[in-house]
């Protein structure tokens, strides 16, 4: 990996912004548009191998801002939550082989008739029997606090505060957060969250997408390209940016307009607007 | 008004979760199911006039738990912060006719390019302008944080604790918060807060409904039944009590399954659920 040089060579492509386009050809066009960072996904990469994905992101020069993703830590019974654990062990050792320093952690959601604050409560315990191994490989566990329109369904981790406060209780440095603009553009105290996660050392990733109206059939799909919807990329990114957070800047945008273009008109696209809202106050 | 006197005799209804039974047939028929208290839309009083809707709940004996609803304070233009200033006094107006002591304020969204930020800190201000004209009245003003999948298009309030925040740098006492389960049942915060509001004296209203899933094609019409979907109504519902607060609690419901079924069958759904997972916990 090299490290990043100016902001706009701190552009990352994750996988699922050019999700029509297969491992191996999107790999290959980001490499093509002198784009230096990608974020891959676990089930993209089985799709070609990960001995082959492995070799491919080297041969090309690029970096892997993240793995996405671990997680699914709230499972019920002691056979599921096993499995969970079995999980993502495999999953650190994919982050490891593909080089990347962060695999993302979708925490999970829950059963109807579940407590939330004790679902909730669980989770740094679980964490901590993860992050031993996650050390040994180098790869650190970034939590990502979801949009609360997914807390039932993918993640009862909602806040920024609340993911800060999980990775310090599983009492684990390796553990920190991914600060993914869609999902907490809206919490009133997004910017002392950020400072705060800055401060601990917690600060794994920032991840890019515009809150669009209106909602998608499938609310997933909703993210907009920067400049599309609704968030103030400039106050999110110089509050990272003070951080001293200094890695690749991750574009992940679930779009279908975007998935119907051509991939190298994609890629300028996002491109043109990470240089113009995001790099611009790095 | 009579004060509620049980648990279960603290139970109003709001009219959008009968939402297609028009204004008087509606109030006749929670009269009618035994059920002492209504909350009120003012689109819907407006339809059967607001002197004939305030008659009807007199000569019915029923108490009005709230007047929905005031807000939209984020208006840009000085023509458009007055029109919204002018309509609040209105519905503060409507709101003392029909007897209620509480107007819900859905405080409004954003511009694509405002900053959310910006535009929060401007609202205790424009509250402040409305207040001393609800004092007068006898009407307090209930801030209602909504689920941050609202939070561009209908209220930049996502947070109970902001909403307190914002209450007390109005400066008034009069303003307030209201507690609506399925706005804020996801946020990690949500017990201290509850408890804080109280503290202040500012918990204005209690309104239940559940998070169900999937989402509606309309995102509005997600709300399930309490029992239906995720929120622990206990946990919630133990922390109002704690508060000492004593007022009615609105079923605030809009569901399209709901609005077909015959109205008395309706309300004695809901009754049911109210009583087993609401009211047990008042």
């Amino acid at each position: 990996m090299t490290p990043a040089s100016s902001p706009t060579s701190r552009l990352s492509i994750n996988q699922w912004s050019m999700r029509s386009t297969p491992c191996e050809q999107f790999i290959t066009a980001v490499a093509d548009a002198g784009i230096g960072s990608v974020g891959l996904w676990r089930q993209n990469v089985a799709e070609i191998g990960l001995a082959k994905a492995a070799a491919l992101v080297r041969d090309t020069g690029l970096r892997v801002s993240s793995l996405c993703r671990g997680g699914f830590l709230t499972a019920t019974t002691p056979g599921d939550r096993q499995a969970a654990l079995d999980d993502n062990r495999r999953a650190i050792d994919e982050a490891h082989e593909l080089g990347t320093g962060v695999l993302v952690m979708v925490v999970g959601g829950l059963d109807r008739g579940q407590s939330i604050t004790r679902v909730r409560a669980a989770i740094p315990a679980t964490i901590a029997e993860l992050a031993p191994y996650a050390e040994q490989a180098g790869v650190r566990l970034g939590l990502e606090p979801m949009h609360p329109m997914f807390a039932a369904d993918r993640a009862v981790l909602s806040t920024l505060a609340d993911a800060l406060q999980m990775a310090a209780a599983s009492g684990h440095q390796s553990v920190g957060v991914v600060v993914d603009t869609y999902h907490i553009w809206w919490d009133p105290q997004v910017l002392e969250s950020i400072e705060a996660i800055g401060r601990a050392g917690r600060l794994l990733s920032y991840q890019v997408s515009d809150w669009d109206l209106p909602l998608a059939a499938d609310p997933l799909l909703s993210r907009g390209v920067m400049g599309d919807g609704y968030i103030d990329f400039a106050e999110l990114t110089r509050a990272v940016a003070a951080t001293g957070y200094a890695d690749d800047v991750e574009t992940e945008i679930f779009n279908a307009e975007l998935w119907a273009m051509p991939v190298a008109e994609a890629l300028a696209l996002v491109r043109q607007r990470f240089h113009a809202l995001v790099a611009a106050h790095l």
